[in-house]
């Protein structure tokens, strides 16, 4: 069934139908009633929805997301559709929560018809063996958090956290800070949080600054990690425990506007008493006041690979190894120069 | 296949299985992969993912986001997905894009298999008796901005915009303010954008003062509407314009995240030199500064509403009616109290 045989049953042009169906004004009430009961009667489907069924039926790649909660893993959703759109297949959103289990929820996936290939979108992946045992189609991990010390045999694409926040780090040394607090992941992270917090060690040591484990603060237990909260309630401890401290990186963006609002209260300024760093690059990280100096992520790059490389998967030419993809350093306001190098610098309020 | 079968197979412990299956150190290397070679063989699926799979297949509401990219409808997917399965119904989640049609998104989750009935949440609809007249399962419109001229016979709920627009804009004149600037939507914007300039006149008429639409800007076409650039921008013109105003409501908070930077690039303080209040009670408005006062909207109770509604409506007990839920007005810090009241207040930067 196609518009052309909407339009002959109803004695009306194409033209007329599709406005028909779009509501426009030029359509008289009561042929637009005649066609819409055709339409209906038929169970007519617009010819781009048609084909998007089509595509949902034979050639869908999953996107499960592990991070629905931030803003940066939310931001990649649509591109990431949009491209997987391109290379011809039809894209299946699924969110796991925090509480939930990935192994699980790629299963439902999978059992949904003709899933053709998954991009874990985000998060941690606290067992990847165990949850990639189950995923008997080809996968893709796109900044996905795992555990470096077992290392599935797959396809990953992530920035190299390690490597990018000793730069991020290097650079409130070089602006002069010595004394530099780090927001760090969970005790137990020995993902993302673990790598961002070996970067920083080697930031320090590089340039001959002895690390000090009482700078680092863990993300608290009980409320949920890389969140707004966390950060406000860390940062608050940073300030209490270590008032002597000149900086902060914050591992994430979304951590960073906790530790703003912290700082804020207890009576100190941005960048004047305590500089921030954060990671991620999101949106608002450059409304915030003062907008943030940060690790960007390249998004647009990564949407790229993942979608390339699950496509050339699917069609048995994916190969198993671990793409990364360069950050950059946004310089904005939220850093200020130590021009006393090496001098402690009291806080004034 | 029970993890009994499994367990007989292998000639150990259910016990031992389940501990197997979720990688446990206590379970011995050998054994854990003659467990796991086993489950694989026979294609296992862990009890709890069996159970989703078959809600999955029998049992499955759509959840079609529209507003994917702000933090408040975000905030609500996965709070509706856990009370959607405690009524016993699998969540199908799948967003829309701003430049996509939700129509055609219905009509792609109701082929899916089983889809039982469709929860709308967030976004715009522009036509939504063409839009509706495709949905062919029970549905709700759920905080969706549907054009009031037009009122498609179904379930909805939402706040009651105009009202608790009204509401915003009278505390803001009961502080003293007079010269009170709003962001708007879009010109073209008949949903939602249209009910809360209706309660910004409203409460100006209400307090006697006279509405002046040169304090009326609209949000830019070109850039995403509700968006922190559109509020960025937006609140500039408003500053460049209208420099005599001493508050501003912006008609959601992530407008507001915009409208603070362009406030703080001006060299204006808020709330010293002018007063901002936003609308939604976004988790991130708590953590502006200063924090941001806002008319917060009650998602626990939307999310109640609308998943006791579909059930009713899948079980033909459904009846169209528009629910209103109540906001609250939050006050934090992002207001002043004008003491000379009815005096114009002068800028100082």
């Amino acid at each position: 069934m196609t518009i052309k045989d909407i339009a002959e049953l109803c004695g009306v042009g194409t033209g007329t139908v599709s406005r028909a169906l779009n509501n426009d004004p030029r359509v008289k009430k009561e042929t637009r009633e005649r066609i819409l009961s055709v339409v209906k009667k038929h169970n007519f489907i617009p010819n781009s929805s048609a084909r998007n069924l089509k595509l949902m039926d034979t050639n869908t790649v999953g996107l499960l997301c592990m991070g629905i909660n931030n803003p940066f893993f939310q931001s990649m959703f649509h591109p990431m559709e949009s491209e997987l759109e391109k290379l011809g297949y039809s894209a299946f959103f699924m969110e796991v929560g925090v509480d939930e289990d990935e192994g699980e929820a790629a299963l439902k996936l999978i059992h949904e018809k003709n899933i053709k290939g998954i991009i874990f979108l985000g998060g941690m992946m606290k067992d990847p063996d165990v949850v990639l045992r189950h995923v008997t189609v080809p996968y893709i991990l796109c900044s996905v958090g795992i555990d470096m010390s077992s290392t599935p045999d797959c396809i990953a694409i992530s920035v190299d956290d390690e490597k990018e926040s000793e730069k991020a780090v290097s650079y409130l040394i070089k602006e002069g800070h010595e004394r530099i607090a780090i927001i760090a992941g969970r005790k137990d992270d020995k993902a993302v949080g673990a790598l961002r917090l070996s970067g920083y060690k080697k930031a320090l040591e590089k340039h001959g600054i002895k690390y000090d484990p009482k700078l680092v603060f863990h993300m608290e237990d009980g409320i949920p990690d890389f969140s707004a909260e966390n950060g406000y309630k860390t940062m608050k401890k940073v300030i209490k425990k270590c008032p002597d401290i000149t900086a902060v990186f914050a591992i994430s963006d979304v951590t960073a506007l906790g530790a703003y609002k912290a700082i804020y209260e207890a009576g100190l300024r941005i960048p004047e008493d305590i500089s921030v760093v954060g990671f991620d690059g999101i949106e608002y990280s450059k409304y915030l006041h003062p907008p943030l100096t940060t690790m960007v992520q390249p998004t647009d790059e990564m949407i790229h690979e993942a979608t390339e490389n699950i496509d050339l998967a699917i069609k048995g030419e994916g190969k198993a190894k671990m793409i990364y993809v360069g950050a950059k350093l946004v310089k904005r306001d939220s850093v200020k120069k130590e021009r006393e190098n090496g001098t402690k610098v009291k806080h004034t309020s």
